[in-house]
């Protein structure tokens, strides 16, 4: 099967799909129709077949979906089928939070190790993890064997940062700086971007309202 | 010139534009070419030429582009030459993350209410702002002229505290809350995900690793 061709639209929605069938699989719903999991994920129900088809036959005709299996092919097929090692970047109010933030810890993300640059952060304390000085970054990152590194820096130190992960060997980052990071073509970045999610909003309002029909 | 017409991508590129006009501002430099700009956004120039004809034209032939009249173009285009009015809901630790961080005053966003439903949290105080009971929200919301409220809540009272910012008449919502929101077609959504991000992140970094090249 060749992953790489698959469209990065059905990755992001193959990962909507997991997230509504954990939720109905909490639920104990054993069956679900195509047609409702795309009610609840905001699609149509031939797109999910269409996602879905890429990689393999997964529904029971006249049945619908197995709720349980659906959801272990899909976290299989994204790779959530096992333990991700994060290390955060920057302790500040943002990177706190997402050190605290549940959600992680519920999808098997786990924080290993937690770096900042100020000496008043450096050796306190955010629930198990003892925040490490930028400075001992790179050798820490190899050694803890972190698959993620998690920047949420000031948007002049994202750039610096995100060089010592990748020399460390991390492949994968998540991006909260807003500022685009040059990386080489091996290493994967996603971007939150929050203010872009805004700027668009802005825009949608201001055109209506300009808007002449 | 049709607004409602541009594809979202541009949008959201025309929004990177800004970012790195204004970064340019900032340390004085005064002309740039399209192909610098590219560089800096990660795009080809020929893109941004595409990106800026839906609205006109604003480069100089030989010369490139006047970085403060471009940007005070784009932020027009964008609908960030106003302030805009921001309401959170729920103060959990992502939402006092984001009252505190400076990235949205920055650029002319400001959070004007926040409400959360723990007793405890209302009336106590962060940076300007008293943190209001969800019950008072769609009053408040209405008095208080929010354009855009931000959902920081827990899933299951996303939907419910959505809808109360709809009746209060706002048309803008962000959702930092791992849900699809139900909204009706006048109202604009745009969902800030970072376990879907981090989920692409496993798939791509899964299926490098299982690739057979």
């Amino acid at each position: 099967m060749k992953y790489a061709k698959i469209p990065e639209i059905t990755i992001h929605r193959l990962s909507l799909y997991a997230r509504q069938l954990a939720l109905l699989d909490m639920n104990n719903v054993k069956v679900i129709s195509s047609v409702d999991i795309a009610e609840a994920c905001g699609v149509n129900s031939a797109q999910i077949r269409k996602d879905l088809a890429y990689f393999g036959e997964f529904g029971v005709r006249g049945i619908g979906y197995y709720v349980r299996d659906l959801l272990f092919e899909l976290r299989k097929i994204l790779g959530l089928n096992q333990e991700w090692r994060l290390g955060l970047v920057g302790v500040g109010n943002l990177g706190a939070a997402l050190l605290r933030h549940a959600v992680f810890l519920k999808r098997g993300y786990t924080f290993v190790k937690a770096f900042d640059q100020d000496p008043k952060k450096i050796g306190s304390q955010i629930g198990n993890l003892v925040i490490d000085p930028v400075g001992k970054m790179e050798n820490e990152i190899e050694k803890a064997g972190i698959d993620i590194g998690v920047i949420a820096t000031q948007s002049q130190m994202a750039q610096e940062c995100t060089d010592i992960l990748i020399r460390a060997g991390v492949n994968g980052v998540l991006n909260f700086a807003p500022i685009q990071l040059k990386t080489p073509p091996h290493v994967h970045i996603e971007n939150v971007d929050f203010t872009l999610k805004l700027d668009a909003l802005c825009y949608k309002l201001t055109a209506e309202s300009k808007a002449p029909f």
